[in-house]
Parts: structure tokens; C-alpha cells; sequence
């Protein structure tokens, strides 16, 4: 998928093009390598989740400088034309190692290995380390989610909060690979063939003359798809509305509203008061969802609380990943032709060498260890070609938790997993 | 501009579809108002920024449900072809009053009405939303940031973390509205008529035999443009060689290179010694660039600690807007036909009907006042058409910032400036 309009290349830095032209005037052109990896884990995370293979397949697809790019570069006076006319044919002839979607991975592991020609490799830094930067943060939250939620469903309502339209496709695809029920956002769902969700807004109930008007009108339209947004005035007296209701429309047509939706005050209380209310009413199919400001610890602690919720909708606190909206995702060449290469300003060392990751296992995930690459080593990177298939994707991050420590996956304070650099490394 | 490649009106949540079908069939098609705001100020923040209205410029002409958008609907199965028909035709008939971009403003102040067709008004919710309040978000950051930075020259360098292609031109645009000098963002900067800017990576120096050697392939190319970057291995040694380069060719060529930039290390000590260093080399006219994490407490801090600075190239701490991601901002009805309409969950009461903010004004601004809508109200809210020209719009954020006292300017804990619901309000 390309969701926008113009091509790609020009989403780059301009210093990304400042170099390439010296690249180009003094036939630098040997293949240079560079490795994508994540400095550290935001506070509470104990593991990242790979994604975003995906835009980068579509990127390497839809890479070339249109004539309206070259136009541009040409009126900012700092390149001349033969560089110009060098940029117009360039393919992006990359060769790409990654961690596959959905792989469980740590701080200080390459996810990535882009290897090419010097000019080809670093023209492509800026937009591989926005989309992997931003796939990886909500992948990895909405797993966090996930599991915070148990068996109950969880639904991306994020669209309205997110940082734009084409993050709230990489929110979406996210919540899809960590198994999320459903989404939103219409466009996410027919792009991702993902399950579209909804019910009403409190102005629903507004633009009636009645709530219960409203949720009458609701249910004629949908019957069974029927979710009651129940807090709009008084929640206890919402949800007694929409039990009576559902009590009539079970007794006279045999129809079963689907559930309620509560948004806002104390969730604990409400809902354990309509899971009781809707026993003694005698509609106890009507399931229960629950929303606002949602994220991984307010799941978690509504559970130990003993919320009695059937699903939850998770917006804002997602989409823009409320308490890591950034990771330190870099871009370092690690060889150049036959030269490793590392960088040592203080705080910001490399380490140089191309290199793999081998994970120790026994049932479960003991240890990685990275070491310089050598063509027979069991490599957790492979290389990419084109994006896997949503399924394959999904099963594998399912296997991948299983195998993981509960307490790598703790929503606060996780316990470190071992990743080692092994003694031959540099 | 529209950035993506499909029409718009796809990109909304499925509960703005489903109700609209019921309005539809009810035939409920009065004019509806609803009302867009802020329910409060992130930590730190004293004011918001008015920005966002070219993109709401392109939703309204672009908006429509393409043949495919209307297959995808009627594939779900929730929706009558007599609906899907009336989707096909849609335009968005609606009436736009805003703040205009550049305004200061406060939380409750409703920054735009959207008044039209019931149906009209609700489907837009979800991406006005998205579009506003990201827009907002930057262009109060980047004003915050500006203000910070005092004389100092501010450059975008966001483009790689942030959360997607359409962010990054928002962030970019809030940039340019805010008065940074240049972007580091290729497409940005020719979508915008925004100076580009942009120096080396560390990867330049890697692949150079020397540092020497990288610095002088980079003058040669670029002479009096060339900024190198100094801290890839000893920061100090890489200051010394780009003033030897630089008074070299000075000497030789009359040629004044522009200057360095320092990424890594203590900030303050490594530009004051840059500075001096310079001064004592004859090569004073070696402007000091800075980078890495910065954002307005960080420049605020750097400045108080005298650091020698020429521009601040700033990142991710602005264009994820790394402490306040996300704003409450909400869309909510006011108004259906004639009849004042409101909420009443707890913690989320909204004030019913249409308003106007007045701006009690002493040469500087003293306070808003938010009352009801009356025909002969002097209002901060305007009749929209399309967005203005960028340099009226700078012009106008400059001209408010000169009228808000320092005290609701500062970085750290503002302070409140006075918004007022007049006594007749409800």
C-alpha cells in the first residue's frame, strides 16, 4: 500500500541528498551497510515488537525522484545537473536482512540490515526510520494492550487523536497484529480487510428528543448490532434504559441488543452494577464495553478491580503512544566495502561489523546473543522481499509471547531480558 | 493540498456512518451546530496556537465517497442502498466560523463551529479532529520552542521520527508559521515554500578516509553553504579541524565556510569553546549550530547556562511533541435546529448553544469572554473559506504574542490567563 499521492524519494532529509551528490562527484560506490536497531525501551516496556515491513516493501516499490522532485531540486541551486539527471534513473537496488513482523526483539538488536550501493542505502534513512520508528512503538503497545486485557476484546478507536492519517493506518495494522477485535476507522479497516466497529456518540442521544427515543431508533436500524452509549446523562438510569429495552425487544421479537457502552465515570461501578442489573432484568447476553482514556494500566487495573467488561475501546492513549510517543530508532553504517566502521561521540558509540542475533532457547526464550555475521550462523534476521501475510504475522507474535517470560511482559517495572554481544565482537 | 491518494471521506470512524443512516431514515436533516475546543492545557503550556485550516480547506472541496469507498460500505452489511446512494452524491454543505490560524487562544474558547445538515456536520467529526488537533499541538510547540530560542535561528529536523508523512508536514507547517528558518524535510519544504536545510550525517565521516578528507569533499562541493558536523569521534579535535579548514580557505580562496554543528557532549562547554576557538583562529564568522534532543526547556536551559548558539536544529521532542502527544480536544454538539443542546457526564459537562469570544483588549490582552451568539458581537471567531497566506498568518502569531503578558509566555508553570463565561451564558 502507498497512500499518498506523490512518490516517495523526496520524503528524505536534505542532508541525505547534500552527501549523496559528493558521493556521486567523487564515485563513491562501494556497497555500504547500514543497521537499524533501538537505543532503549521506554519506561515500564520490557520488550519492542517488529512491524513495519510492509510501507518499507511499498517504499522499495515506489521509490524513484518524479520529474516535479528533480524540478524542485534543481530550483534550490545546490546540486548540478548531472547529479540531477543520476537521481532521475535511480533505483533504490538495496538488499534488506530484517527481523520478520511480529518478532519479539530487545535494545541494541538490529532489526534491520540495508545493504547497497553508498548513495542507494542512504537516501533511504530518513523515511525507513519514520515508518519502522512508529510501526514498532504501536505494535508493541497495542501487544502491551493486549495482554493487560486478557481474554476480553479490545477495538482501536484512534483515528480521531492520532498524528495523522497515515500513522492511524500504521496504529490500526498494529492492533490488528496483536489481535485486537476490530477497528474504527473505516479507511484502516477496508485497506487492512480488518473488522470495522462502532456505535454511537453521546450526540445521537442529543439530536433525539429522548434518549430512549434515540436508543429505540438505534435498535430498529441494527437489531442485534445494537451497542447503547448509556452515560450521555445519568449512566445507572442509561442502563436501565437500554436493559428495559433490550427486556421488550427479547420478549416481543426475540432480539438480542448486542450491549452497552460506557465512556465515561467510574468504570468499576458501572459496569458492576449493569452486569447485575442485566442478570436480575433478565437479559444477561447484553455485553458490556467500556472506553476513554484507555491504555495497559488502566486495563490492568480495572480487571483487578473486578470491572465486568466484555471489551474495551482504546483511542488516544494508543494512537499516540501517550507515554513513549518517540523511540531513539537509528540508522548507523556499520561497513563500508570491506571496512567496518563506528562512530564514538560520547553516549552515541557503534558497534561495528555487520552482524546477526541468535536466540537461546529451551521452550522458552533464554538469552539472545549478537555476533559479527558469518554465513552459517542461525540468524533471527532474514531477508525481505515483500510484507507476510496478516495470519502469518499474527501466529507468529502469538508464539513469540508464549515464549517469552510473564515477567518480560509485565506492564510495569519488567524484568530485563538477557541480550549479550558475544565475545568475538568488536 | 490533499496529500493521500484517496478521497477523504473514508477516513472516519464507522459510528459517524451508522448514525447518519438513521438520521436518513428519519429524515432528520436539520441544521446542526457543533463546536470544537480544548478541555485543557497540557503541563507547562499557557496558550494554544489557532492552526490546521489548510487541511480542512482541502477536506471540504475534496470530500466524497468514491465508487470503491461505496462498495467497501455496502460490503459490510449495515447499510440499505437507498443509504449508499445518498453517500455517493454527499457534499459536505457546511458553514465554517474559526479562530484563524496564528490566533492565541485557551481552553473552553471553542475554536470553529461547524454548522450544517445534520448528516454533513456529524461525518466530518473524526478527521477535523484529527486534522486540528495535531495541527494545534505543533504550531503551540513550535511557538513555545521559538520563544525560547530568543534571536537564535530554529530548524526542523522532525521528519524522521515523526509518527507518519502527513505529521511531518504538519509539524513542518506549525515550524514555518512559528518562524523557524528552514526544515530539514525535502518534501515539506517544496510543498510549503519553506527553505530546506541540512548539513552531514555522521555516516559522511564514516566512509571518508578522514574526517579531514570528509570536511574538505564537503567544502569543495558546497563552499560558503557548508556546515560540518564536528563531534563524530573527539568533539573538541573535530572543532579544531574545521576551524583549521576554514581559516585555510579563508586564506586561500576568500571563501567564509558557513559554520559546525555539534550533535553529542556537554553543549554549553563545547560552544563556548567553539566560539573562543574561532575568535582566536580568525575565523569568527563560523556560525555554531546545535542538536540532539532539544526542545524549549532545553534551550531555555542551555541559553541560562550561556551557550554560544546559532541555531537549534530541533527533532523528535517537537514533532512527536514528545510531552503533550495528544490534546482533549473535542467535537461536540451544540445546537440542533433550535434547540440548545448539552451533556451531562460527570467531568465532561459541555455548555449548550452557539458562542462568541470577545478579547477584553488594553494594548495588551487582558481577557476573553465566552456569551452566547448575538448577530452584533465583535467575535474572534471569522467566517472560513480557505486558509490565508502564510506570511499573513506569521504576522498574526507575532502580532498576539506581543500582546500576551510574558508571564502566560513562560516555559515552565505560566501563568492563567483569565477566560470568562459572561452572565447570560447558560
Amino acid at each position: 500500500m502507498w497512500l499518498l499521492k506523490d512518490t516517495p524519494a523526496l520524503f528524505t532529509d536534505l542532508y541525505e541528498l547534500t552527501m549523496a551528490q559528493v558521493y556521486f562527484k567523487k564515485r563513491m560506490a562501494e556497497t555500504a551497510y547500514f543497521e537499524v536497531y533501538i537505543r532503549k525501551l521506554p519506561e515500564n516496556w520490557g520488550f519492542f515488537v517488529m512491524a513495519g515491513l510492509d510501507e518499507v516493501g511499498t517504499l522499495l516499490r515506489e521509490f524513484r525522484f518524479s520529474q516535479a522532485d528533480i524540478d524542485y531540486l534543481r530550483s534550490i541551486k545546490l546540486f548540478t545537473e548531472d547529479f540531477l539527471q543520476y537521481l532521475a534513473t535511480l533505483k533504490p537496488d538495496v538488499k534488506i536482512r530484517s527481523l520478520p513482523e511480529g518478532t519479539v526483539f530487545f535494545p541494541d538488536e538490529p532489526v534491520m540490515e540495508v545493504a547497497g550501493p553508498l548513495i542507494c542505502a542512504q537516501l533511504l534513512e530518513s523515511y525507513i526510520l519514520n515508518i519502522l520508528g512508529f510501526s514498532i512503538i504501536q505494535a508493541t503497545l497495542a501487544t502491551r494492550i493486549s495482554v493487560a486485557a486478557k481474554d476480553a476484546a479490545v477495538v482501536d478507536f484512534g483515528l480521531r487523536r492520532c498524528q495523522g492519517p497515515v500513522a492511524s493506518l500504521r496504529s490500526a495494522r498494529a492492533a490488528q497484529m496483536a489481535g485486537f477485535r476490530a477497528t474504527s476507522n473505516m479507511f484502516a479497516a477496508r485497506e487492512l480487510d480488518f473488522t470495522p466497529s462502532g456505535t454511537m456518540a453521546h450526540s445521537f442521544i442529543h439530536v433525539h428528543e429522548s434518549q430512549e427515543q434515540a436508543f429505540r431508533d438505534f435498535a430498529e436500524e441494527y437489531g442485534e448490532n445494537s451497542i447503547l452509549l448509556v452515560d450521555t446523562y445519568d449512566c445507572i438510569e442509561g442502563i436501565k434504559q437500554a436493559a428495559e429495552l433490550a427486556r421488550q425487544l427479547h420478549e416481543e421479537k426475540n432480539m438480542k441488543l448486542r450491549g452497552i457502552r460506557i465512556d465515561s465515570g467510574d468504570l468499576v461501578v458501572l459496569s458492576k452494577f449493569a452486569r447485575e442489573h442485566f442478570r436480575q432484568q433478565g437479559v444477561p447476553f447484553l455485553k458490556i464495553f467500556v472506553s476513554g482514556d484507555l491504555d495497559e494500566f488502566a486495563i490492568e487495573e480495572l480487571l483487578a478491580r473486578g470491572a465486568q467488561v466484555d471489551g474495551f475501546g482504546v483511542g488516544t492513549r494508543l494512537a499516540v503512544s501517550r507515554f513513549a510517543p518517540a523511540v531513539e530508532i537509528v540508522y548507523k553504517i556499520v561497513q563500508y566495502g570491506d571496512r567496518a566502521v563506528f562512530k564514538t561521540s560520547p553516549g552515541k558509540e557503534t558497534r561495528p561489523g555487520r552482524k546477526t542475533i541468535k536466540r537461546i532457547k529451551d521452550g522458552h526464550y533464554e538469552r539472545d546473543i549478537i555476533s559479527p555475521l558469518k554465513s552459517d550462523t542461525d540468524d533471527l534476521l532474514k531477508p525481505f522481499e515483500s510484507a507476510e501475510k496478516m495470519p502469518t504475522i499474527q501466529q507468529r507474535l502469538t508464539s513469540e509471547l508464549s515464549a517469552i517470560d510473564d515477567s518480560i511482559k509485565a506492564t510495569r517495572s519488567p524484568a530485563k531480558y538477557p541480550v549479550e554481544f558475544s565475545q568475538n565482537s568488536p
